[in-house]
This record gives structure tokens, sequence and C-alpha cells, in this order.
């Protein structure tokens, strides 16, 4: 891709991110000059995604050098910044990366120290992802040498996207390098309500790649499923536990359900940033509450403008859970920038082992 | 309620029915003046729902007995009106129902015939809908006793309530009951994409009839079971096999799914005109397919204006199941106008031992 979703601006003191509420109707960029914007950024949802939130939250660690770089400011600062969404843990990992770094630094030298540390935090992730396209086309490989050459069908859930890694994405990146290996490859792109990341970003990503996919309601994976039409799953997760249970976008537990229940395998994608090397049971991961609107209003396009119209009565209660666990029993594996592991502590811990669980 | 989704016209020869396609926005009737009207009626879903496609159907042989009584052009009509939606069983059942009595009658006679065998039939729906009711409250009553009287909180996917069955529904009756004996009850009401039947009809009906729901998006159902908030699960069915495995809405598979992996207890409610006793696997029963625009576009209110906006990029491509099937296993049980039974040929054929199994 020819664009990243964040980068430094050209005068070096402000950051510009895709706003990607926006997409796929328009491309638009926005600046974030402080750390509130970059805050209001990630709990808004201009940028989503485990890894983006991430490395989002290191250049808010540097728009609050640039504004304070004292002590105490630039913590209470990368407090509000960690507490901007609940349940992706890159947030708090990569901001806790970059502060570690800056207050080595005088508090001259914070502002640049900060720079370089959310440039390193993003160039990890952009290697990450690489590493996960490069292990996850061999599993696809492997399925397409068991079907004769016909096409690879992959279900995927939301956007684990480049949209929301820097570039290729953890669930997607299987899928581009499968197609630059000339894979052929087919994605059911679930659309993922409520805010239809899937119709929206990662259709949106496909069709520029130019990689053939059909866009399905959420409520389709498991009749697909059943009628022998997908042949893997691959996701992303904005936490996974040190055991392997998975926190990702909601709907994503019912269709590892139906996976398991067709025997299709179930795989989960993420760099090690991801993963909670403190939390052993899923259940103990924060689910987020998001605001009821974004089920009862659905934003498209209408005339060349973008709507949000109203669904259901207005008087109707709605509720927003915005990710849910899959139990670590419905995974087939997790692929990781060092490659392949099922999804239990040991097999996690081999391929990490200088991680300290708690 | 105080008005049915279809009725017959005060001049005695032409149909209203709702247009549910309006709904929650605006109320309106359409006029259906010839078989040609029911048909589009049927397959552009202005009326929805086994039984009332079944009953729109009875009507379409009225209305064209009106047009032609004679047997080439009233038979050809029918063939018409059994074809205009493909997985409902109800149509074909209403239809041939409405026709063997009308064949009997002279041509003179047959439009009389027609109104009378409609009236039945739809009565007959009536009937046992009120009788699903009484049966499910029971179930519904037996597990508020286990919570000390706290709220029920049931789970039902897409409509199938008076709109789709003239009075009571044939999934909500239970809760309908329930809450007339004062039985404490709280809906999940699931969206049901692509077309939001759940928060467009379902949370339209509850609200008029002041039980309290929440609409939730269809991901949200499996973390719900998990997290202990759902008691049961009651859904309708468009076609059940005489051997239990049952065609509902896309998605209900999922949620099957998940009630079981969560040990909650998942009801099918159904009128005995929805089983199928010629088909023993639900792999046989015929999946519509439907225009992929539905999941595409989606409908809703901005401004006083009914509006559909448009969600993936223009060029994406969609596909659109309209069912999936829920093998037996998952079920726990089959509310009926005759009692309850289990998700076995057997124990169905307890309740109807009159029905020829092919």
């Amino acid at each position: 891709m020819d664009i990243r979703p964040i980068r430094l601006d050209d005068d070096g003191r402000s950051v510009k991110v895709i706003d990607q509420r926006q997409l796929p109707h328009r491309l638009v960029f926005a600046d974030l000059k402080s750390v509130d914007d970059a805050i209001i950024a990630i709990e808004e949802m201009f940028v989503r995604g485990a890894p983006l939130i991430g490395v989002t939250g290191a250049y808010g660690v540097f728009l609050a050098a640039l504004a304070d770089p004292e002590d105490d400011p630039l913590m209470e600062a990368c407090d509000r910044l960690k507490n901007a969404r609940p349940t992706a843990v890159n947030l708090v990992w990569a901001v806790n990366r970059a502060l570690a770094d800056v207050l080595k630094a005088s508090p001259n030298d914070r502002p640049e120290a900060a720079k370089a540390a959310a440039a390193r935090i993003e160039e990890f992730e952009v290697e990450n992802c690489r590493n996960i396209g490069r292990y996850g086309a061999e599993l696809i490989a492997g399925i397409r040498d068991q079907k004769n050459g016909a096409p690879v069908n992959i279900l995927t859930h939301c956007n684990a996207g480049w949209l929301a890694c820097i570039e290729y994405g953890t669930a997607t990146a299987p899928i581009y390098a499968a197609a630059e290996q000339g894979i052929p490859v087919h994605v059911w792109v679930d659309e993922t309500r409520p805010l239809n990341q899937g119709a929206r970003l990662t259709a949106w990503e496909l069709l520029k790649a130019g990689i053939p996919h059909t866009v399905i309601t959420d409520n389709a994976g498991g009749h697909l499923m059943q009628q022998g039409r997908v042949d893997m799953v691959i996701v992303g997760t904005d936490r996974t536990t040190h055991t392997g249970d998975v926190a990702n976008k909601i709907g994503t537990y019912l269709k590892a359900l139906a996976a398991k229940d067709n025997d299709i395998p179930f795989y989960v994608a993420l760099p090690s940033s991801t993963f909670d090397w403190e939390i052993s049971d899923g259940r103990e991961i924060p689910i987020e509450e998001r605001n009821p609107d974004e089920v009862r209003y659905v934003q498209g396009m209408d005339r060349e403008e973008i709507l949000s119209v109203l669904v259901p009565p207005e008087k109707s209660p709605a509720a927003d859970y915005a990710f849910d666990v899959t139990p670590a029993r419905l995974v087939t594996g997790f692929i990781t920038e060092r490659g392949v592991c099922r999804a239990e502590a040991a097999d996690i811990r081999r391929l990490f082992p200088e991680e300290q669980n708690s």
C-alpha cells in the first residue's frame, strides 16, 4: 500500500491519521496536534485495530512530551491515553514502552526520544505483520494443495488489515502474502455490526488490492460453513491471554463455534504486542460497552452524502458490546511473528520464552 | 393487538396488508387486488413470516378465483403463488389446502369457497399461536421460579411476532402470554441483518405491548449468553422437518450453537403448518438467496424520510442468504399448538400422530 493509516506530519510536530469513520466513501486525514486529539481519535474510532491503537498511543506520548515533558504531566497524560479504550492491550503496552524510553531522557530531549520510540513501535508492528503474513501464507498454501488449486475460501470478521495495523494487517497479512504468491484466494467478509468495519474497511482494502471477496452479513458465516464454502477462518484480536483466550470484535465467538462444529480451522493472527501476559482467564478481559446509538443508527452513503439512518423505533433501547471472548478450546492456532502455535500456554511460551507471566 | 397484518378489504374483493417494509417508521397498508399483487407482496416482503406468508397465499387463491375460477388458470396461479418464496413451507401448505377446498366447488362458487378457506386458515393460525403462547408461557414460568422472580431474559432472532403470524406470534406468543400473567420478562432483540426484522418489527411490537426489551446486534448474543444474561432462546421457523431440523432466518444456527455451548435452553415455536412431513434431512430444505443489495444497503429514517444508505464500497460484491438450518441436536424443544416436544421424529409424531411422513 502506498499510504499508512498513521504518519508523522511534515512539520514534525503533529500526527496525521486516516479518519476511518468516513471510509469507504471518503479518504480523509485528521490532524492530531495534542494528546487530547490522540485520545479522541482513539475513543471515537478515527483509528481502531489493536496494533494501530497502540501506535497511536505511542505517538500520543510524543504529542504529550511536546506539550510538557516534565514527569508529572507526562505520566498523567499517559494514564489518560491508556484509558482511552479498555479492551485492546496494545494501547497500554505501547504507551508504557514509549514512556519508559522517554523517562530515561532529560526533559529537553523527551520529544525526540518519544518520536523515536513511537517510530520504533510502528516499525516493529510492520515487521511483525510481514512475518505473520509469511507464516500464515504457508497455512493457506497447505489448504490450496488439499483443494487441488481451487480457490481457498477464507472468512474474516471485522478489519484486521493494514488499516488496523500500519501495513499488511494481522488477519489479512496471510491473505495478501498468499495472493502475492499466486495462491488463488476468495474472502468472505463479515460486515461486522455495529460499525461495519468488515463491509467498510476490509472490503475497501481487498478491492484496492484486487483480491476476490464477497460481503456477507454476520449471520451468514455458519450457513456457509455448513455448505462447505469456508476453508478456514482468520481473525485478529484485541487482547489474547497467555493461555490462549481471545478477545476480538463482538461476534467472533459465534464464528469460532461454527468453525468447530464444521471442523474448519479457526486461526487468530496477532503480534506479540497483543498477548496479555498477566491475565490467565479470558473472562477477566474488560469488554467495552459503547454508545447504543452505534447500534441504532447505521452510517452509509446516500446521494454523495454520508448519513446515519435510524433503524429501530426511536424509543426502543439498545446495547452495544464491542468485543467478546473466544475460549482457547475453539482456536486451532495462533499466527504470530515467530510462527504458528497452538492456543495453549505452553506452546505460546515456546515461541515467546522471554515473556514473564504473572 | 387492535390490527392484523392482513385482512379482507371492506369491498370484499381485495386484501389489505401492512407494508412491513416501512415499519417501524410508518404504518402503511397496501391493497392486493390480484394474485400478482399477492405474489409481489410475498416476494418483496410487504408480508413475511411463515404463517403470514401462508395466509397471504390462501388469500391469493381467493384473488385468483375472483379473476378466473376455471381449473387451469386457477391451478396455474396457485403454482406461481407457491413459488413466490422457496423456504417457508406454510406457503405451499396453505395454497394447497385452500385450492383443494376451492376445486370441490363449482366455478361460480369458487371465490366464496376460497374466501372461506382463507379465513379458516387465518383463524387456524390465530388459534395455534394462542395455544403456543399458553404452552410457552409455562416454560417461562418455570424459569421464573428458578430465578426467584427476577426477570426472565429471553433472546429472540428475527420477527416471529403477530406481524408474522396474524395474532400473538409464534416465538413472541409465550412472551406476550407470560407478560399477561404478570411474569417479569426482558427480551434481547437480535436486530437480524440484513433486513433488520428484529430491530424494526420485533422491537416495534414489544414497544407497543410495553414489554421491556433491548435491541442488540446479531453478533452480541453469544457474549450475553457467556455472561449469564440470557435465560432462554425462543425463535420461530420457516420450515421444520419431521425429524426436527429447523430452517429459520439466517443466523439462527449461530445462536443455537452458543446456547448449546452455554447450556441455555433453545426453543423453536411453531404451528403444525410449519412442519415439513416429507423431508427428513434439513440439508434438503431450499435456502433462498436474495438480492445482494439487501446486504449492501441499509434502510432507516433520516429527517422524516425513509432512506437506504450504501455501506460497503460500491464495487464490492455481496451475497444474501436468507435462512440457515439448525440441526435438531441443538434444539431443546418445540413449542407447538399441542404442547411441547423434543426435536426428534418420535416425539413430534406423538403430538401429531395423524400426519403422514413420506
